[in-house]
């Protein structure tokens, strides 16, 4: 018999943990009045129009029609509650649990001239300043990887850090300060190992200067393509200074560092009805203890956590920390407007197919993934850290530009939770892939890094699925281990953030 | 002695084909009173402040400050006029010459199932819904141009249509037909012969039903990843799909083909002062030897040509292509102000040092890539034509951009002019670069292929170079040769033009 999982003792609604059968009845002794599928919702009782539904004690909706108990509670259903409002949000009503002891507090990774956070990998990260030159740097990346990167064996990878920004944009437009700082921050990122490798063609609007400090920008670290004598030279070029940048990169070692030295990231994607209540309550549970020992966390992802965050600004630290929240929220609300579209934009055919019916289902689940840690900071888009904790780092929740700005933001590994399954992954960090059920688990037994799923089948509670990510995470960022996307070399395009038109 | 190049009679400026010291007088005994960079303006007149500076027989800007006979006129100097008001275009006020006589009617292409457009390569495509998976796709690719590939000798490539649109995206924005439309128009693209392949995830907000005909979304075309059985399965399934691809692509031969079953682009990037004189005018003059012999040429770049509106509207066959025309001007000044940018955006600091001063003296040059035909339609974004001869396909200017969107209304080879000099590449057609001066010919020898830099020097005239860029043309449509890009297998991002918002 099955049992429905109810999260909070409020809530009108549950779901099964598999598909249920007309006529069916529950562990709870609920008669099903017809076929639900796994992770859709059931009302417990018998609702009327204009009733709320209640689910992680929140109200996701109002009935828009009258629900029989036992019967399927769809998307149609409901009709969506008004966002919270921005302007009267407080810091520090709580709660501020004590945090679960962390039972590591360090992990080897990469120091980084200057200090700072550490690396997890040790990569030559190779920025261009604009898209033009790709193709010229992807062809000498495919000689260099051939022809250096195995003399230089302590050295994990040669990425060539390829976007679509840098020209035909409009570089003074209000907002291009946005892709701007996310690209500056990404040739800081930890993982490079403070070497710096920047190509450009030599009319892009995106000059070098504008990515580096005066002092950086010199032929040590810059090659402009237009300086060559065509594309023999270019490459020529390209394959002599990586490997001067190789050769001091190979110098590198890990070494024991305490947790405040690592930096990671969490999102979703793909979620489903199970991700809110297995895979993200894990990740909290990870985070927390990773938070308790010191390291950084950053969550995102905007459009998703906008009809909780009230909840996030009542676990800010200090009112200048709501306020950024507040503004940073408001961007999108009027970025989202502009553009014809609203924050119900964001849930997808695959999130309804998997049982979350709208955008405040789906941020009740997507904030789980926070833990229940103080926010020390909220960063803008591409933004790098000035504490360190649990931190909102604003980025759109789409999967690829999430990644890119979390990465830009300084994070050195991610964690992903999924639902459905995505084989998404990050050139130049780790992604460690956590399943909402056991059935994607076993789907994609070579792309699931860590099941989540024993938590809906009662084999494993939130904190054991938690503290077993967490060791994952230390593993992974401490190079003895590698995600399947890793071992593979899945990776995506870097969606940099350019909310500014093109021209 | 220098010889100064003034492009129309009414004239208050020309520019020298080389750098003018201090001092030095000129063929037309003008006396330079400052140094005077190659390309850049020289004042033939006293000129006061408020003055017209006039280029191409048109008011480039007003002066606002006194400028002295042979002194250099700079972007500092200019104030912009108006640009063109929309509501007062007009057709048909003319010219429309006669077309000089093609020396060639056919050329060898790939016939398409069905008719329409030939093909000039003969190339397996796979489009993917989500930029989700294009890491796996990568991967299969790369398998498939090892193990696969090199069985059927007929088939050109293998071209992995990876994108960063189709989840993470507001759907429903206003202005989401546009990379939809775009993309259901690239699977249709003649160099792909006809073959549909698309890879989706299966959670993702764009879903193949959005992109294919019914008869068409079946498996025998369609790959959802979240339906195999991990990341070796998909990999299975994506070769053994390719393979069925590729054996019919393997019986396309090419055959003697009238011009009309020719459709190409035309596009400059990285313009300098040459551009507009050069290799901009040869390409126009080979695009009206190509639409006198029935081809279809496609010419864009919104921002580029809106100072020159009025001339492409006295050039369009009817009433309804001039208000289709201002409708996408009107609709581009809208997307420009809507994100806090104008167009003034538009040229570059290469653009500058090149001698552009401006939106204005750009889009004189730029307009002359389109020859003197009529305008027989206008395409919105991606749209795909229904007429036969010269077309403006509104895209932005961006050179990534403006490629991804020719190549989805459906070119299958790309004219490129370039002053500064790009390694731009279209990766599933072939692109042709033409260089505006003889300097960049000699010092990109190994990736310029026409070089119009021979009219500055009096070498050639526009019509000489401007039939040898026809004959380039029809060779490298016809297979019998291969610019260099290709040969070196450049390619960039496809930038298909989202300008709706993501989520
Ligand atoms: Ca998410
Ligand atoms: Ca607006
Ligand atoms: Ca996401
Ligand atoms: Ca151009
Ligand atoms: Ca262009």
């Amino acid at each position: 018999m099955i049992k429905l999982i109810q999260v909070d003792k409020r809530d009108n609604v549950a779901i099964p943990a598999e598909n249920l059968p007309k006529g069916s009845v529950t562990w709870e002794n609920l008669t099903i009045l017809e076929d639900i599928p796994q992770g859709h919702k059931i009302a417990l009782t018998d609702l009327a129009k204009g009733d709320k539904v209640i689910r992680y004690g929140v109200t996701l909706g109002f009935l828009n029609t009258d629900v029989s108990k036992g019967s399927l509670i769809t998307e149609h259903m409901l009709t969506l509650p008004e966002p919270p409002a921005l302007d009267s949000l407080a810091a520090g009503t709580g709660p501020y649990p004590d945090l679960p002891e962390a039972p590591l507090k360090d992990f080897e990774g990469y120091d980084v001239p200057g200090g700072g956070y550490a690396g997890t990998r040790n990569i030559l990260g190779i920025m261009t300043t604009v898209q033009c030159v790709s193709g010229v740097l992807d062809t000498a990346v495919k000689k260099m990887k051939e022809e250096l990167l195995p003399k230089y064996p302590h050295v994990d990878d040669i990425v060539a850090l390829n976007h679509a920004y840098g020209c035909g944009v409009a570089i003074n437009a209000r907002e291009s300060h946005i892709p701007i700082t996310a690209l500056r921050s990404i040739i800081r990122n930890p993982n490079f190992g403070g070497e710096i490798m920047v190509v450009g063609l030599g009319c892009e609007k995106l000059t070098p200067d504008m990515l580096l400090e005066p002092e950086e920008n010199n032929p040590e670290n810059v090659i402009i393509l237009q300086d060559h004598k065509g594309f023999r030279a270019m490459t020529d070029a390209l394959l002599k200074m990586a490997e001067s940048k190789l050769e001091r990169l190979n110098r590198r070692r890990r070494s024991i560092l305490p947790l405040n030295r690592l930096c990671i990231g969490m999102q979703c994607g793909g979620s489903d009805a199970f991700s809110g209540i297995t895979a993200n309550p894990a990740a909290g549970y990870a985070s927390d203890l990773l938070v308790q020992a010191g390291a950084t966390v950053l969550f995102s992802e905007v459009t998703e956590v906008r009809d909780g965050v009230h909840m996030l600004a009542a676990r800010c630290t200090d009112d200048d920390t709501v306020k950024k929240l507040a503004k940073e929220m408001a961007w999108y609300d009027e970025y989202l407007k502009d553009g014809g579209a609203d924050r119900s934009a964001n849930p997808t055919p695959g999130n309804k197919k998997g049982g979350l019916a709208n955008i405040m289902e789906k941020a009740m689940g997507s904030i789980a993934k926070s833990g229940t840690a103080s926010i020390a900071e909220v960063l803008s888009p591409g933004e790098r850290p000035s504490r360190k904790g649990l931190i909102f780092a604003a980025t759109p929740a789409s999967d690829l530009v999430c990644g890119a700005m979390q990465f830009a933001s300084g994070i050195t590994l991610q964690v992903f939770m999924t639902g459905r399954g995505t084989p998404y992954g990050l050139a130049a960090a780790p992604v460690i892939k956590v399943s909402s059920r056991t059935d994607l688990q076993d789907m994609w037994y070579d792309l699931i890094d860590v099941d989540a799923g024993l938590i809906a089948s009662g084999k494993e509670t939130i904190e054991e699925t938690g503290l077993r990510l967490f060791h994952k995470i230390i593993d992974v960022a401490s190079g003895r281990d590698k995600p399947w996307t890793e071992k593979y070399g899945l990776h995506n395009f870097l969606c940099v953030f350019n909310p500014a038109p093109i021209t």
